[in-house]
């Protein structure tokens, strides 16, 4: 947004969702139960970027008859591509970069998702997701031994060592998130999104990983490794922390409420199509942790009832952007709908690239998707003027 | 709608809205209280209509994967047309009749609403209109007078008499309204839609108002005669009562909340334009009354902020028909904004005259209205065939 502010001679603003950062409806107070959280809802969220342009058209000098252009990148992709769908009289158009809109209810498999990210291990070194895949039953394997929760824990060089069965699974569910997130932020140079990294970071853990033949504990040797790249490319981490998988808070609390109660996705996998344990959706399960976390049931049909699930081809104006190498492409769309929503494919882009900023080692592919947008931006641009001239 | 369901092969459905008739949410509490009315929404009114409409396509056998069309009139005609506008993908098309989309905010003039309710006078007899405006001055008169309010008690066959100043105004809302709903339901044949009337009804009222230039008291029994024809058309009513202008409920509890949350239109008259005495319209008051009555300010900028105002030409597929009669038509859509956003006017149309039953009475062009719109609702269907086999 930066980098093409000048030439389209924008005002940049970010809103910040309610419930997240600074904006908290009833301060510290805000996620004390589901009463409090009540308000906490894409609609809501929705209509406070409708108030907002609408306080800034009339409070700005010289911003009244402006056009406005939704942008966001995966939660916030969805909300722009929503935000166009719901107020087309507001933003003459969006770009949902990364915004798995139909990650929802039956719409895609619900192995798409660790299918991509097996894909992008699978391609960024030999035997690299065979290791991995492997990695689960060495962990299962040594800790049926009474000494291995010990070993393991030293092995890692995990922060609080594993003391009982429950942890092992903790351990898997947080080495798993670990391999997810590497998918999301696999960007072609040295990055710091969720974790500071370098360039092409699963080509770097790969190297690591590349003999998925020996015994079990030089297997986990090497998996520990392979989490360092993540969790310690500044050289400077003492222990692996096993609750956390990111280093600054994007609004875990807020987004959990948000899965329990609108914002349910389905995820799954099989060890088969992917380098997971076997998981099935249970969503009876889900609701039941949902309901004793935050008192509510999921409603998993409300979003597509409220934004159309698939059937989107009534609304105008909306380039939805994924990257290749993304997870959550297998929940976007990928796919032109019609002449006015594009979908617009970036082989080597991981989680919403073409937002990031402009550098030197952006893949042709990323260049030619931000010029293609712009375009398209300039074109929605020009209708809006066009629309007015023929209005007065 | 049962006079075309046969020829469109459809399934009528009503949906009574939250908080109307026997849809109360919390019981005899639903009213009880701003906490208790917080889900009357017009938004959460569209989404129990969604709701209902994927409900009803999972369980009635065939109802999958048809077409669905949104019909209403007045209120419920602006919840058609904002059904298409913001569920696009669960409605091919809206009818929305009689819906005053636009008198909200500053859209309109206040004042177009009495000034049609005037012209309704004006065109159905001679002096009617200007016998009605020197009403308001008569009664003033006489009732500065200590016994004029006993006189106008007997005069107009109240059933509570008027006792103090206070009660005058109140009269004269009374009749002001009295002539506001005539001007509604101005049918061309006997209909019983807020009192059982003869047919043509302000014709038949303006034969007892042909001559303004008379004294006080002739004028008011005059009035009184007129006034007869609303309320004792069937010739069994015994007295006159001030606190009531309909037979039947029509909510006006849940309406008066609304009006006082996101409905917020304004009205006025000018005595000069229309045939009332002078009322501009007071925000501050309205909003205090209604911080009295409910606990709650109006936000009279959410309905435009939510819908678009007059800025709607991005949606497709709705029929706005208003009958010139109709004051409503004043805030409503009456010029075609694009090719699939049409608007049709019956010049001797009273309220949504296009959604009674056919009548041997009808005049040429409700039947002329009637077939357009079914013309409109047969392409529509026909389109969302055509994209479904495109689609497979």
């Amino acid at each position: 947004m930066w980098d093409v502010a000048e030439e389209l001679k924008a005002m940049l603003v970010f809103a910040e969702h309610r419930y997240y950062g600074e904006s908290l409806p009833f301060g510290a107070n805000s996620f004390k139960d589901s009463r409090h959280l009540n308000f906490l809802t894409t609609e809501q969220a929705l209509a406070d970027f409708a108030q907002l342009i609408k306080y800034l058209k009339r409070t700005i000098p010289g911003a009244k008859n402006q056009p406005v252009i939704a942008l966001g990148g995966s939660y916030g992709g969805m909300l722009a591509a929503w935000f166009r769908m719901k107020y087309p009289h507001l933003v003459v158009g969006a770009l949902a970069s990364s915004a798995p809109i139909w990650q929802f209810e039956n719409m895609v498999p619900c192995g798409v998702f660790m299918k991509i990210v097996t894909t992008d291990f699978r391609n960024s070194g030999p035997n690299c997701s065979e290791s991995i895949r492997r990695s689960w039953d060495a962990i299962n394997r040594l800790t049926v031994k009474g000494t291995g929760l010990h070993w393991l824990s030293e092995a890692l060089h995990l922060c609080t060592p594993l003391t009982k069965s429950q942890d092992v699974q903790h351990l898997k569910d947080w080495i798993s998130e670990t391999w997810v997130n590497l998918a999301m932020v696999d960007y072609p140079y040295e990055s710091n999104f969720l974790q500071p990294l370098p360039a092409w970071p699963i080509k770097v853990v790969c190297q690591n990983l590349k003999n998925p033949n020996v015994s079990d504990t030089l297997l986990l040797q090497n998996i520990f490794q392979a989490l360092n790249v993540y969790y310690n490319y500044s050289g400077q981490t003492k222990c692996l922390n096993i609750s956390e998988t990111a280093t600054s808070s994007l609004g875990a609390l807020g987004w959990s409420y948000q899965a329990c109660t609108e914002m349910v996705m389905p995820f799954c996998s099989n060890g088969i199509d992917d380098m997971f344990e076997p998981h099935s959706w249970n969503f009876k399960e889900f609701s039941d942790d949902c309901f004793r976390q935050w008192g509510v049931r999921p409603r998993p049909s409300w979003i597509p009832t409220l934004y159309g699930g698939k059937n989107i081809s009534s609304h105008t104006n909306i380039i939805f952007s994924n990257g290749e190498l993304d997870p959550w492409s297998g929940g976007g769309v990928t796919k032109d709908i019609t002449d006015t929503l594009l979908a617009i494919i970036i082989p080597e882009g991981a989680h919403h690239l073409d937002l990031r900023a402009n550098n030197a080692f952006d893949p042709v592919t990323v260049l030619l998707a931000r010029s293609l947008e712009v375009r398209h931006m300039k074109q929605w641009i020009k209708d809006f003027y066009a629309s007015l001239r023929k209005m007065h």
